[in-house]
């Protein structure tokens, strides 16, 4: 499937930008809600670097999955719905097909 | 100067490993409080990733620094008194012709 030739609406890409701006929101104040949580459990020097690493994979993560290009954008979509940064929902607006295939593809990384 | 041609003496080791525990063990808890502090400061992305780049710098820092080998404890502990982790007077013990060069170098490293 070629997302690449999909065109998306002036409508269509309002949705996108908001359900992606939500969903960024999201995962980011749980992201830093957790470090924080978490850094009142350090207490020793392993603690941090466990910290460390955890934001290492975080940020090489968040900075790969953000992709705001229309020809990923169905392939972004679909792995936050099935991460629970966004429910299907919130991308009303777009056209069926495009919900099948993100909603189908969310299945599919199950 | 060649510092790998130094001898310790058996007191001598004694007091650089209790020396060198106590500076990294003063490095570590110091790091830990300074994190948990900060933590509780982050508000957005950015901040967490100013402490994911703190954090690898420190790490970086510190894997090279506690370097317990006889022939650069003179120059590790000239760093950890310059950098206020050990005081001259916990090297106490150590012959005198090393504490003299632990204390210059200390000084021309400022």
């Amino acid at each position: 499937m070629q997302a690449a030739d999909t065109d998306w609406s002036k409508t269509e890409k309002k949705v996108a930008q908001a359900a992606f701006k939500t969903a960024y929101e999201r995962e980011v104040s749980a992201l830093i809600k957790d470090v924080r949580d978490h850094s009142s459990t350090i207490v020793e020097l392993d603690d941090l670097w466990r910290l460390h690493d955890f934001l290492s994979a975080r940020r090489h993560d968040i900075d790969g999955k953000y992709d705001y290009r229309y020809s990923v954008l169905i392939f972004v979509f679909a792995r936050l719905l099935k991460e629970g940064w966004l429910q299907l929902g919130e991308l009303e607006g777009l056209e069926r097909d495009k919900l099948a295939k993100i909603s189908s593809l969310a299945r599919m990384q199950e």
